[in-house]
């Protein structure tokens, strides 16, 4: 196991009508003027935001606003926000949304305070040493972000689209976590945010730090748990406990715990942001669309973890590869598991190739340039992908099926 | 799933050499003049205490002293800590040690800013709203009390065990844990810290919420996990991968994450807090000789998790029950998790009833009274305990042997 330091400190509010606390918390982590961040088009329609703004008002609060914050989102309303929060002299940023009003009120809070362009952040020219309070009302359980220090923004002159990690400066102070708000969540919304939340603690789990027993344990046990509610939530979308379980997996997918002591891997994210930033797909469908053919070379090259998920996540048992010989079964499983988890996703209703992500004749070429251009020579930990081998891996995924 | 507020704040810094950085770590959380309290003997003969206080004047910090912390602490320590924190203007409390190290520098903390008794805190005559910051160097993991923000300590006159709980306040603001710290711990103790640990995640695995499959598989996780290295720590007390593991594992049962959105039960706890009070046992032993006794009567009372358990941590199978009528499968299948928790503590040098305590004639009338004049009419959650049902569990644990 290796060293580590996990500090955590957000406090986590959740359940039924917890929106309502959200001025109270917000002024015990120091508010006085708040930037309200948010998508704009459905928390409006939904009256939350009109609830939370109420909220907020009432415990002496000034609020200014920010709306219109897309999906993968970009540097143009980082920019926008830094503005307004600083002509508006805000102390606090607010989050109404998910992944990506999140890492745009986190890429504004390391910005107001800091002199240069807030991008020597993610270009990893600066560090960050301060930054206005965060506080997040969350409404799309994905990303994480209500508990990780990380920040995903694209460059929109290049499209980069690059992350920034910090262990502290950038964790959100409180999140209220209501799962009720994600009820009227698109269909295909809430796959693509269980799949990413599941890709999370994969990139943790594909470790080769040995004597990790107990974060195995955790990973795989949050890796079930979504398994057994993920077909509730889409069968019946009011399913409270099932939402509930959901959203709180995502945070436990993502706040750390499962990665203590080990390294981590993270090369299907960097894959997919390459995806994500030139063709603007769900990051959570790109991330279906990467991660079976990345398993597939993976049980040819370092075959280990993706038998044991196999075997301890997705219940692949002896009697599955019964007859064969003896050492042909470790692949066998491990493709079996493979088989299992592409028929999960599809079930789902996600893409699980690149083709039916929607780009029959992806630029490959781009894709494995632009990755090692903006990750360097190699990705990933679990193997060390270099270009020839993440060329592979994009290449079989465009047409990916299980073996 | 019941609503929940979850909030960690504290920094655990873990891994080898760490207790290098509590210098630092006590300055950055507004330490200047530090109490620095532990047990004494062991602290000071490994060079420990005088390593820590070295850092601790080498980051500008003046070291006021309180040893001869004992298990089982008492109110005596904690008056003594109050005087000399507040004679000598100390702002910040050290325990180097385990949990009763921490549990007294946690009261000590909360009594020295309060103007009158510490112990209203734990008969509930008042509320902790204020606390000196509290940080930890661990040294036996078991309590999780590095983790939590509850303290337990011991009346002298009268024997009142009893626990104070708070969310916020007395959660240490770091711990430094190194598993090489606990490689001399004698096999005795960490066998006892092993079965502290398990129980602290079964009081919280043994609930009737429903629709928190999430926090019941991270229950069982961390269960596995220990069950998985408890046999390498006690044959091998210098593997540090099984000790990190163990150290780990005793923070998460315990930090409050197996519990979120749950009922917990605690009457093990209680039941045992009453043991060690009068007989001044071992608080982990206490446990492993009331809990095989509680499990076989809940299994009577309330099977459902009394066999989830077998199935999903004992690892107890359909084939280990073959043959059997279907009606009485899930009892069989539910005895045979307990007698393998029984095999399992016993094969870890642990009693598992009260007789093996060394306690073989306990006084039963005194222990039912005191339990329920301190807890109230009824303990625990999973099946409510009056008076009657309590001294059945006591009566059966004195000489219990696995059905």
């Amino acid at each position: 196991m290796n060293n580590f330091i996990f500090h955590s400190p957000t406090e986590f509010v959740f359940g039924r009508n917890t929106e309502q606390h959200t001025g109270r918390l917000a002024r015990q982590y120091g508010a006085r003027r708040a930037l309200v961040a948010s998508g704009g088009v459905s928390a409006r329609r939904s009256g939350l935001l009109a609830r939370v703004c109420e909220s907020l008002t009432e415990a002496g609060i000034t609020v200014c606003q920010l709306h219109g914050i897309k999906p993968n989102p970009t540097d143009t309303k980082v920019y926008e926000g830094i503005d307004i929060a600083r002509t508006q002299q805000c102390d606090f940023i607010l989050a109404i949304g998910g992944g990506s009003v999140i890492d745009t009120a986190k890429a504004i809070a390391a910005g107001v305070p800091y002199e240069g362009d807030f991008w020597d952040f993610f270009s990893s020219k600066a560090t960050v040493g301060m930054a206005l309070p965060v506080g997040v009302v969350l409404t799309i359980p994905a990303s994480g972000s209500e508990a990780s220090g990380n920040s995903v923004i694209t460059r929109t002159d290049g499209l980069h689209k690059l992350s920034l990690r910090t262990q502290y400066w950038l964790r959100p102070k409180f999140a209220v976590m209501n799962p009720e708000l994600t009820f009227t969540l698109p269909p295909y919304q809430t796959a693509c945010g269980i799949a990413d939340m599941m890709v999370h603690v994969m990139e943790r789990y594909f470790s080769n730090t040995t004597g990790c027993e107990l974060t195995d344990r955790l990973c795989e046990a949050t890796l079930k748990a979504i398994i057994d509610e993920a077909p509730k939530v889409m069968n019946n979308p009011g399913d409270y406990d099932a939402r509930a379980n959901i959203m709180w997996a995502g945070t436990i997918a993502h706040n750390g715990i499962c990665g203590t002591g080990r390294d981590e891997d993270w090369a299907c994210h960097f894959m997919e942001h390459e995806l994500s930033a030139i063709y603007d797909v769900a990051h959570g469908a790109g991330l279906t669309a990467i991660v079976p053919a990345w398993l597939t070379w993976m049980q040819a090259h370092n075959i280990d973890k993706v038998e044991q998920m196999a075997r301890r996540v997705m219940g692949v048992t002896p009697a599955d590869v019964e007859g064969a010989a003896p050492g042909a079964k470790p692949r066998l499983v491990a493709l079996e598991g493979i088989r299992r988890l592409v028929n999960l996703w599809q079930s789902l209703g996600l893409p699980t190739n690149i083709t039916q992500l929607g780009i029959p004749e992806p630029d490959i070429d781009t894709l494995v340039c632009k990755l090692h251009e903006n990750k360097g020579p190699t990705v990933g930990a679990y193997v060390k992908l270099d270009h020839t081998m993440t060329r592979q891996i994009y290449q079989s995924a465009i047409n990916y099926q299980p073996q």
